[in-house]
């Protein structure tokens, strides 16, 4: 079998110097075959190699059949290393998928100690990270669901709903939409619960006149992912709030304003950090800007200080600087971008002004 | 902070040898503390020594306070293995878990090429897999449930209905009788689906005469699980399925028969298996027999011919033989066992015998 993704990869390999791949992220396998297979605990892997011939694992309990690569069939009374190492060349570098568990990986390099094992994830997420004409044009339909869901959640939300009551809203007009249900737990945060960025909606927690309402929310759409975060205020806003929520906005907007291929991701960071660190806010937001995304809500790479490698055009990334006060309230503001030839394309269109609903 | 779990652990680190083990499982470290985090891709772990000073690894993401551990926070702009490393005995065996990514295992060993990585997961395994008496009730309860929604759904179940609308009917059920939800994906399969021992429901599958149906499913409650899989037919049943139904429920039944204390777990595999193998159809279930279960549906541990660990009082796995016939049908019997001090009880009730329903 060979295919562009496939070819891409086996690039980077070369790059890197590997002749031999064990890809073992289900979502990976996936981008590269079409093959979907849920294995849970149990081993299953591609292991790609440089010379075209590639080799797939499978348990007799996955339902998968006809594959164009060396089929390897075992079952839950097989030893999993035995299984493999057959298959690997010892005396070259075998690279490893980053989310491979020790509980394969530790066994094999006992066994082996003298096989040399290094991380080849890039090989293929710089691969994912570049979304192809038609990743892109699914992304964008994610996203446009997105926005319309945000428009209308926004102006259903009254004084006195919970949490939990907005986030089934939520899910329930993803599905009115045409999409194929959210992505992650649709995160809906009120006053202080917003401070904690990843608050589990409450089915008890009532809104009330002047609290925040954060809503962070993805849905899928042909196996495509989307994710955006607005920040709203119910009937009044108080000037702490607008304050902050004016420098939310200009981090996310400074960053998003120097997108473009050729950029260091880490310089876009840099943009919104230095912004919120010379308001004094550096305490209230030490997370990465944001992250890539595709048909998982998160892929593989950070819009982070620590992410080196360059903006290229395809790239589809979240921008979603916030500042978390613990106990008050919390601001994020959250954007897909999309590197297009000459800047970017900004997915969401919401407006991210402070705005004051439910009245 | 001490309490019996954790002691139980570190008994098991110094049979194993080992003094220092780094614990990354998030219900792992929730078993044992109560902390409660979702760290996705981020690092987060517990780093437990023999000598009972312990520390734990946050992200200023997690929204966690006083731990009773050492305290070491983290954000997205630092390195994970120089997080950890300063924490580390080098001179010493590390025990790692087995879910740990080799994202982050990988690096730690390129740095500190003298450190020896051991698998030490059956430290905590060991200890979650011996359920104690407040854990085997909400257990019950949860298997009950499961109980009770069974055997609603197969009274409500008639000719024409899709997959989907009979999953989506006991995840409802689930929520009415108090659960939490289902645990997994609900699994119904009709005739030839049921041969895919993961099909996901479909919503355009209609339930024809003479067809198996096919049902796995498990709830949560109060943060366990249960899990239990009927198959019945609709309006009738031929010959063929008559006769593998019961050979599947006499192998589930030869199995529950001979579980008690001090049995190798693949002592109780083996008499299913034998069974299922003199009909003469090996091919057609080649997978384990069962899996341990508690706060997450799969915990570690097979009932399978490679586990020699032996059954002890509190262990609580599920017993599921099944005959999987592609392109025709599929039957598994499903309960979950407990371990008691002379035997073993079975927590499901559900009759097992082969049923026509929807008449």
């Amino acid at each position: 079998m060979s295919n562009d993704r496939m070819e891409r990869v086996l690039e980077k390999m070369k790059e890197q110097g590997i002749t031999q791949f064990l890809v073992s992220d289900p979502s990976g396998i996936n981008y590269l075959t079409g093959i979907h297979v849920v294995p849970m605990e149990r081993l299953f892997a591609l292991l790609l190699r440089t010379d075209g011939h590639h080799t797939i694992f499978l348990n007799y309990l996955y339902f998968v059949k006809d594959t164009p690569f060396e089929e390897v069939w075992f079952s839950d009374m097989d030893d999993p290393v035995d299984v493999i190492a057959p298959h690997i060349n010892m005396s070259e570098p075998l690279g490893i998928d980053k989310n491979w568990p020790a509980g394969f990986l530790i066994p094999l390099q006992e066994r082996y100690p003298g096989l040399k094992t290094v991380l080849a994830s890039w090989c293929l997420d710089g691969v994912r990270a570049v979304k192809q004409p038609d990743e892109i044009v699914k992304m964008k339909k994610a996203s446009q669901i997105n926005d319309a869901v945000m428009e209308t959640v926004s102006g259903w939300i009254r004084e006195g709903m919970t949490e939990k009551q907005v986030s089934d809203y939520i899910d329930a007009e993803y599905l009115n939409m045409g999409a194929d249900g959210n992505r992650f737990t649709t995160i809906v945060s009120f006053g202080e619960n917003a401070a904690d960025q990843h608050h589990e909606p409450s089915a008890e927690r009532k809104l009330a006149e002047g609290e925040c309402v954060l809503i962070d929310m993805g849905c899928m759409y042909q196996g495509y992912c989307s994710d955006m975060t607005r920040t709203f205020y119910l009937k009044k806003a108080d000037p702490e709030q607008t304050r902050i929520h004016d420098l939310v906005r200009a981090a996310n907007e400074a960053a998003e304003a120097v997108i473009r291929p050729g950029i260091p991701i880490c310089e876009i960071d840099r943009q919104a950090r230095e912004m919120i660190d010379k308001a004094g806010y550096s305490d209230y937001w030490r997370i990465r800007l944001g992250h890539f995304i595709g048909q998982t809500d998160h892929e593989y790479g950070d819009v982070s200080p620590n992410n080196r490698n360059l903006a290229e055009p395809g790239m589809i990334f979240s921008i979603e600087p916030g500042i978390y006060l613990p106990g008050k309230f919390g601001v994020r503001i959250e954007d897909l971008v999309l590197v297009t030839e000459d800047g970017c394309e900004i997915l969401n269109k919401v407006d991210k002004h402070w705005k004051v609903i439910g009245i």
